[in-house]
């Protein structure tokens, strides 16, 4: 996606009037028409020997919260997990034996930490009550997207396993300072700090996943409401230039990916996610526990993470981990 | 654990006395008296490095199936996902956002692929209604693990990732034919197929994870009544001889490792449980796919797999993958 | 609503034209345009006092069944209710208090004996995708009702406290046998059983629940397939001729009111649903037990029933009470 | 139950020794000893001729409140509703009928206005972990009654429906100011109002609803953080007095009944809910709303309250109607 076809884009938007997609028909795939796996196709086996090479120590980290009711949760979602009977069973067989079950009830791909897959964020393209102008990843519609009980197109059980090269790009190291809420990272910010690492853009690689250290996930079960009240992140320029490297992926200490508030484009929702995710095939990974890596000044891993392959979720919880 | 002791014990409970706990108190933990973790424990670099030394071309294979509501589940668990709004929220910003959530309720750890984790399954040695005497791995008991809203020891989330050597045993391959329901996998059995493989037992090396492949699995979303009758696995004899390999986990085909029915010991519940993860620190991974790997011959493996970790959940979703 | 009119719709929708709503603007409520509550408009204190009059032995019969996850339940809605801990509280003070909470998952207004509200049907007049053109009670669109997290006009939190004269059809003693599922109840049927318990049209006023008794609720948890497979139930007639007397209700011993399978107009979906609740303000409930009440002969008391008041929700559960 | 059998006991688990239930054996329902359904025991038809005596202006008020996200709920509870799909079908027939649910996971029955059940609340009598000394309603013990899903004795679906005399006393209005957190009602208290209403305590008779209107209800959705502070409500002695009456029921504008704190009796958990609901078989109404109901002075009236029939729930939501 060009800058001018966006910038032409939110133009149109901002007049309002429509994009023109007649002939455009909204930003393919490359991977052809049908892809509902985005940049996970850069999965391939010479990527898994390429993240295979970075694990030298045998060290595993894992990159992702707990999942708990006192998390922070976005306001509206919930979690809740019950133990029901404790035990659950009666006492079976001649050896008396007991288990137990645990029943959730969550948001469970929108939660804690998770990434976001490519059913969960669209543009709606016409009036606002009709799905067959809302339009997702790859062009395709709510209308042939969405059921009651699932997506039947987009929804993450369609994502290949992600294995592969990670690189994490210390933002608070390089800079100097953690990162505060409403702090927009600009494209000269990540070569700065690439620099800072010993390292330079050219270092990244189609398929990579792309972590951003802020420093800002600090405040996770510390100061749970400011973590919520905004966070660094992105703005449009700096989520242009990461969608150029053909990431697999793109994760961070925050909860949104995108800056908030965005000062410098107040009126314009999530851009970052739009352009990653919806145009580009990128996905997000959130809520990330990222200071560990940072302390360590590991700067270059495998990066490994099956999303839940739960069908028609449009998001998937776990814990990547960072082996190197 | 001795198959004297173990023996002991069951005479003891069929004799309708407690077994001697004074002196030996449970079957204590390798790794100390708080332990949580079992034989994730043997997740070290140098175990770490073992297996991506398997890594030689590059694949990825997924071991676990999609969840959803028709997969076969247990009686009485429910999985249940909902697309609230489709789309869940309205237009945001100028450019018109949407997003969708998924909204699950389901026994999570206990439903599909799933990881049975330390707080599961226990046994009662006392009155069936007195907590201080259901006991779970490492001697906890259900006064000191359970709480409503989720276990406070023995939970999944202190299971470290595991990342390690897997080892397929294709049982289907190496006896000639599919294992039926109520078919008890012998240690003859693992030897036979073993050799067949152009392995032997002393590949196995603790911290491993080791696969049955029975063939049972392809029942799965074909035959799902037939899946869920019954299913081949280890009886007591194997089971204690799997347990002494000091295995991190032990994977199966089927809906849950022990052989169903059980004809030589029709009234011991489910002993492979018993004596693999309660005594012995060893995870469960039930209804895994593995016919894919077994039908490209591959037999090692690294095996890798980070439980979610819910707090205080018994058990554990998603997919384990094995890279070769 | 006449008719004439409902022909004429179907006509154009046969037709693939759409029905001309320019002029006429769906089919309004008498009660105005921001109605809400449909015909429990007719529960005024002469309304109470016309049904207390009823009451002259003290006797009350209930009308639901109990709900639990054995009892037929549609495909694709859940039941689930969970314990949690059991108990769920610790002991609490010196006197060492315990409780217990119920943790339930269910389509709640639509399982078991439920009421359907003014929000659960509606007919799309457009394009299936657009919003706008999914009306529902007094031509609120799917557009302006609904939000993911419950809808915002016609919820059943409308509905006022229903206390009103109940008359009971008894159709299996009228006609002399069990209604069988497809039986086409019409009002010849009505009639005939009205005068065979004493009774005539004569005797049904605006604001009467009305229960239609066909034998077929007996088959409750007594064979619940076949209770499932399908129902007798009024046809469009029957439907039309109930609308003209009125209702605040129409209840039966079926799960669904409308005769299943239609073999009189099988293109048409649900048409008493729509003639009675969507064109008319008549609530249904279903899954009622009336045997009791038609084998005691009453055929006139007081219908009670307060529908649960969660705001935004479809349907109502809950037991209804016959007083006389 | 005497007082001082009540005294005895409290002293005796002061003192770290048990009670002696030895020769008592709980305090037995004087309904026999398989009685699961308390004072609804009153409910018989003279009770509900009696009710239907008040019933002369025709005049129905709702006493619960709505139920939604954002009422006051005790913490760790949830309640969350989901309109799957919006709508929730497809066009259906050729009338493209359309149709939405409603998915609800709450605690149903201990959240918003709801009335506790038998199930609910009981006594430690031994060790905590001990199942077998957890006693409820009439004697029966967590090892008798529970199951992970749900009571299978003390469920609420035993209770008869409620159809009863019911008293308003308002204390508001006769002491002159609305009640504050910590005010304990005294029996002084309620007689001095019902002077003031022209009633005595000799008018309260046995099988009567009695509702308790105290003014704290008004801070629902206005200060839910105040109101979930703290409450008015009766202490032992007034419930004491109350269980005397042999009502079937007692009704509050706040959250639990018992005055909260308990400055006289800080270590004792809810002592009107032992007294009334554990020992006397009355059911307790929370979360009511009963301003309307005092600003008409209106005193006497017909409860009617039909619980919601939930197979093993331990309390039931729902709106009861006050009728005169």
């Amino acid at each position: 996606m060009s800058i001018l076809r966006f910038t032409g884009y939110l133009a149109a938007i901002l007049l309002g009037t429509q994009p023109a997609m007649a002939d455009e028909k909204w930003w393919p795939s490359p991977w052809g028409a049908d892809d509902e796996a985005g940049n996970t196709n850069y999965m391939t086996p010479a990527k898994t020997l390429a993240a295979t090479a970075l694990i030298k120590q045998g060290v595993v980290v894992k990159l992702g919260h707990d999942y708990h009711a006192e998390m922070p949760i976005p306001v509206g979602r919930v979690f809740a997990l019950r133990i029901p009977g404790a035990p659950t069973s009666k006492p079976l067989g001649s050896n008396r034996v007991i288990y137990n079950d645990e029943f959730l009830t969550a948001e469970i791909g929108q939660v804690g930490t998770q990434m976001d897959g490519f059913g969960h964020m669209g543009l709606t393209l016409g009036d606002e009550a009709d799905r067959t102008k809302m339009t997702f990843y790859n062009g395709v519609t709510a209308q042939q997207m969405m059921t009651p009980r699932g997506l039947i197109k987009n929804g993450v059980e369609k994502l290949k396993p992600i294995f592969t090269r990670g690189i994490l790009i210390d933002l608070e190291g390089g800079l100097g300072h953690t990162l505060a809420a409403g702090y927009e990272v600009t494209v000269d910010d990540i070569n700065k700090t690439l620099a800072w690492q010993g390292m330079s853009a050219d270092d990244i690689q189609p398929g990579d996943a792309l972590l951003l250290h802020t420093g800002w996930g600090r405040l996770w079960m510390v100061d749970n409401q400011k973590y919520a009240s905004g966070e660094p992140g992105p703005g449009q320029a700096a989520a242009t230039w990461l969608a150029g490297k053909k990431l697999v992926l793109v994760g961070m200490d925050n909860w949104s990916i995108d800056v908030m508030p965005n000062k410098n484009a107040p009126d314009i929702a999530v851009p970052a996610h739009i352009t990653l995710l919806l145009k580009n095939g990128i996905l997000l990974h959130e809520n990330l526990k990222l200071s560990d890596l940072a302390s360590r000044q590991q700067y270059q891993f495998a990066y490994i993470f099956t999303p839940l392959p739960i069908r028609g979720a449009t998001g998937s919880p776990g814990s990547p981990i960072a082996v190197y």
